[in-house]
């Protein structure tokens, strides 16, 4: 069993498969992760054939992790179930609102990182797909996902076909903070981010994309205010839709 | 060591204190997390004082387990930090939009049950208090929480001083979708909720609050309508005033 500070992400996977009793097993014990009233807010949608890994590539931008797991798990915040529970008891649920999508999704990402780290305990590697946020009505239409449900995190699965590298993590003083929130001195900042900054392969970043320093391969590069706002109006419009705004 | 499918929230705590260092080396630990970027969008502001535990406490509805416990985490979304180091390095940052409070709050959600998990395998106990998404500006005020940040969990930690009986988790079959998510037939729903609602416990709060089944007192007791429109209206004036909305 490998230690959760020896963990890494893993993007390239074996061939094997993932036999579906583990994964069943797997998704089951990661529920005992705390759930808001234990209402378990979430659902799963396991992807395994290779016409739907087709299909949900390109809405994960053509990252080669979704055709090269055996397995590519959406997870859902999900009111839908549990609201159709009430209806059907002649309760009147009131859970089609900003703060149920928030609610919701507090559940699945809690129940994200538990399966995560579970299924690693027990040998796979994964790896995170943010990009689920970022064209979410893309995957709602091919998930066939109803009202009241929003995805909100993709995992891809398999058995480790690399060995990477960690990759480096901020100290921990850096976002410690005691009984309030400390304002950080622009000295403070530069220590921070040192050793960022100092790494070869973020020297090479800067270098390969003609900017004068780390943060602006950020900002200029990888997450630009132009494609976040573009992102923020096509997720707040998908919130409307799947009815929670 | 507790395996991860026996864990329970813990709400009664000993007296006995969280050390510091143990408390960072778990921090640190966690930060093993995926994290979009490896940006590490997240701050956490530790409560030990009595003073501070004291204002706290209405903000999350008087739970005892604010003042009950050694210490009291509050996770935050952070993309401050981040954004004043691209701010002195002369990038411009374009992080004060919906998408980059969600993207925030994801890596600050899957870092919570990360250190949860790891503080439960080291012998604490913790509880998950939802009521930070119920009044953030509250907590936002008292935290002294500057613009790009936002609480979006509340840990309290300390050594188990109670040993409750598990509490139930749906079947897994009930939120697991193949390929593409199934509409719930009645019968199913049927069947999902079978088990909670045949529980003792809950026909006691049936009896206790005069109503028909379960689902009711879920939608007209805990978590009703106008209390969830309420706190949406709340929660979405506290993001506007961080900046990301």
């Amino acid at each position: 069993m490998t230690s959760f500070v020896n963990r890494k992400t893993i993007r390239k996977y074996k061939k094997e498969d993932v036999p579906q009793d583990k994964l069943e097993s797997l998704l089951y014990q990661a529920s005992r992760a705390a759930t808001m009233g234990n209402m378990q807010l979430y659902s799963v949608v396991v992807t395994r054939s290779e016409e739907m890994k087709e299909k949900l590539s390109p809405l994960h931008f053509g990252q080669p992790m979704v055709k090269g797991a055996p397995v590519v798990l959406t997870f859902c915040a999900d009111f839908n179930r549990f609201t159709q529970w009430c209806e059907q008891r002649q309760a009147n649920p009131g859970y089609d609102n900003f703060l149920s999508f928030i609610n919701a999704a507090s559940d699945t990402l809690l129940y994200v990182q538990a399966f995560c780290t579970l299924a690693e305990q027990a040998g796979y590697g994964t790896c995170y797909l943010g990009t689920t946020l970022y064209n979410p009505q893309g995957i709602i239409d091919l998930l066939r996902l109803p009202r009241l449900t929003f995805p909100v995190a993709t995992i891809t699965l398999g058995v480790p076909d690399e060995d990477p590298e960690q990759t480096d993590r901020l100290p921990h003083l850096a976002y410690l903070h005691s009984e309030t929130y400390r304002p950080y001195t622009a000295g403070e900042i530069d220590i921070i981010y040192y050793f960022k900054e100092q790494m070869d392969e973020n020297k090479h970043f800067v270098e390969i994309n003609h900017k004068e320093n780390l943060a602006q391969v950020f900002t200029d590069c990888r997450y630009t205010r132009k494609d976040n706002e573009a992102m923020s109006a096509g997720l707040l419009e998908a919130l409307k839709h799947q009815g929670f705004l």
